[in-house]
């Protein structure tokens, strides 16, 4: 497609999508939840068939030399399409927000003022790999009364193509528009850069890949982007605390899994539970391979433990996300300098502090500036599901509108709604 | 200055801010309370002294010829510096919402979740003319934990530095950073490019002023912003409807001020209610002067009305803010019709039905887009104040984050807090 058709292609994609979301906001809650149901039948009535399409991905990507790793995010098994209609079950019997009214109170002048819920129209959602994303952002989509536009890696388009038709016939099967939910179907590269630059068409951009893609939406976009950079996430063992809860918690946020965003990779550690906790940490780290990327005074105390791979930090260390068995170690003060040196280093995702000292917990609630601050518990949690959202969309490490994980109400606006009885301005 | 030193100038008032935001972030409302007190002390008792300053302001403006409005807009009398004094009070004696926990839920994991609300951090806020939106931007900046820096009209510059001397004494006065409140202080036009592309010192942009200054700011912002575009509101006069009502409401709405963003500049009038409506408030809008440009059904009926000013509408009047006794009216065959016109046509501010059926208040509160959807009240009464939001940095078109009038909680972001007993992931 020419630069000319493919700008031409976009926008009617926006045209329909607007016209789609004037039907989505009025629409009954009931339409839109036997939606998400007769998505989650379409799924598993078609499994084979989505897996034939899925196989001309797999092959592709196997032709092209695809990384490994890269090859099993497109795979569609059974069990992925399992999870995706549960998905969608669970959205279905989560309780409706749109058209809820929140606060409404009397003023002096007699009007009564509140706030209602409402979809926020149109958004694109700009995502790599794994195709089951395209079922996630749909039953949100649906569930939130809005419409999307959805562009997903070209490696996935076979697999998107199949999902997005399923979802279009549930969307109709339920009297509602099939282009509340439309999938890109170039996948030419250019058509990013319209995506993002339609505001009249399309109100908000989620973005969710790899650190280039999203600082070039960012970069490029002319409506709001609720964006996600990266996860250096710490966990800070105060002095006093618990040290055998220390230890079980800061060994779950590092090795549960290496790869999510809210695996922690920085270990602040007080001087005076240092001598205690970092030897015992040290063993249990060295036992699963994990590197330790440690300060001098971490380094000195660790050297006696056996198996420990260690090596001396460098500034860089407490800027890393390393989505590996890599941790950086330090050995601060307390509390004031674990504070500092999060809102200085960390990329503001999600932080934990393992304590027993009341006032600690509560000063690092509120002063550390991120995304998620936990007490004594492991950062692992910062997920949408964990957090009972029913479901995520992605964690923001913005501050506006959506900050953490991003459910349905992030897919919402809330807008003022005033009752009266003829009252006029004086 | 050149542009090498303006670029380090304004970095330096950005170290500061982000300085002063951490110590504003864990003040206690105490002490933001009594920097507000005393700052309405020292507005009242600098009172002379301020109108000195104030008279160089409107000496130049005199010298430069600029018209009369806006050398009105630039003066600060002695009621407008009580007004402020009684504002900055006002705040001091809100509730203080910065700490506050939302939602705390425990969830099937057993950690207990919810959402504390906390400062944003440093916004910049870009304004033209009058002296007194410094002091509301640094009241509400003090109530709501966060910094700013300032960039004033440079026509207001000694009021305005003026002002922000007071800021700061009243902040050192209660034991906190100056540096909260800053004022830009050179008129070059380049230090406003830099201030709103600085997303390493500030979070957030408001600019408020003409549509020429927030289209360059929106432009060209590498930070998120909080805009007011135009004001293209509605009043709807439904079938049926209190006639006597809706004429009482519609003319407040256009006549009471016609330079506000929340007046109306369009009136559409459902068919059956036409005959009995449009005489009565074309008679009205007649007897104050107010132009009437009409689609032919409204001017049909109007033409009998003594001395009206009727203009046949163009395409263009639909779009208009007018800010002048001048309004469209347009007759339409019901709520369906005045739905799709105004989410077409309107700026998605403010618009009103006036209405005595239940269903079509619903449908018109429900699916009309804009930030503020009212029933049976003037469009005049979106506004903070009216709003009991205590105080306003400005009205929001935005869906997202903030819409409608602004207060304190649209200058504060929503963090995840977690609260555990040690729990992991499983």
């Amino acid at each position: 497609m020419d630069t000319l058709h493919l700008a031409e292609h976009m926008r009617t994609l926006g045209h329909q999508a607007r016209a789609a979301a004037a039907l989505m906001a009025r629409a009954p809650a009931a339409s839109r939840n036997r939606a998400l149901t007769a998505l989650a039948r379409r799924l598993r009535d078609n499994t084979p068939a989505l897996q034939t399409e899925n196989a001309r991905d797999l092959e592709q990507a196997h032709a092209a030399g695809l990384a490994a790793p890269m090859v099993d995010r497109l795979k569609l098994g059974p069990q992925v399409l399992e999870t995706c209609a549960q998905g969608c079950e669970q959205l279905a019997a989560m309780p409706d927000i749109i058209g809820e009214v929140l606060g409404l109170k009397q003023q002096p002048s007699g009007i009564r003022v509140g706030r209602m819920r409402v979809p926020i129209g149109v958004f694109g959602m700009v995502y790599e790999s794994r195709p089951n994303v395209t079922v996630e952002a749909a039953s949100l989509t649906i569930k939130s009364g809005n419409a999307c536009i959805l562009r997903g890696g070209s490696e996935a388009m076979a697999s998107n193509q199949a999902l997005a038709r399923l979802v279009q016939q549930a969307l109709a099967e339920a009297g509602l528009p099939p282009d509340a939910v439309q999938l890109v179907q170039t996948t030419d590269r250019a058509a990013v850069g319209q995506l993002i630059a339609m505001p009249e068409f399309v109100d908000l951009i989620i973005p969710r890949g790899g650190k280039g893609l999203i600082e070039r939406v960012s970069r490029d976009a002319r409506v709001p982007v609720i964006k996600h950079l990266d996860g250096n996430c710490h966990t800070y063992v105060d002095a006093p605390c618990d040290v055998a809860m220390a230890v079980k918690v800061a060994d779950n946020a590092k090795t549960h899994k290496y790869s999510p965003c809210n695996a922690s990779e920085g270990l602040l550690v007080a001087r005076p539970v240092a001598a205690e906790f970092l030897p015992r940490i040290g063993a249990v780290y060295a036992a699963k391979g994990v590197e330790m990327r440690a300060c001098p005074e971490a380094l000195a105390i660790l050297a006696a433990v056996a198996g420990a791979k260690l090596v001396p930090a460098t500034e860089q260390d407490w800027s890393e996300e390393y989505l590996a068995p890599i941790i950086s170690v330090k050995v601060v003060d307390g509390v004031d300098a674990a504070i500092a040196h999060i809102n200085h280093y960390s990329s503001h995702h999600t932080d934990a502090i393992l304590t027993t000292h009341h006032a600690n917990a509560q000063r690092f609630l509120r002063e550390v500036d991120s995304a998620s601050v936990l007490v004594n518990a492991s950062t692992r949690f910062a997920d949408g599901f964990e957090y009972g959202l029913g479901a995520e969309i992605g964690i923001s490490t913005d501050k506006l509108h959506a900050r953490g994980p991003v459910g349905i109400e992030g897919l919402t606006s809330l807008k003022y709604v005033v009752l009266g009885e003829g009252e006029v301005r004086s």
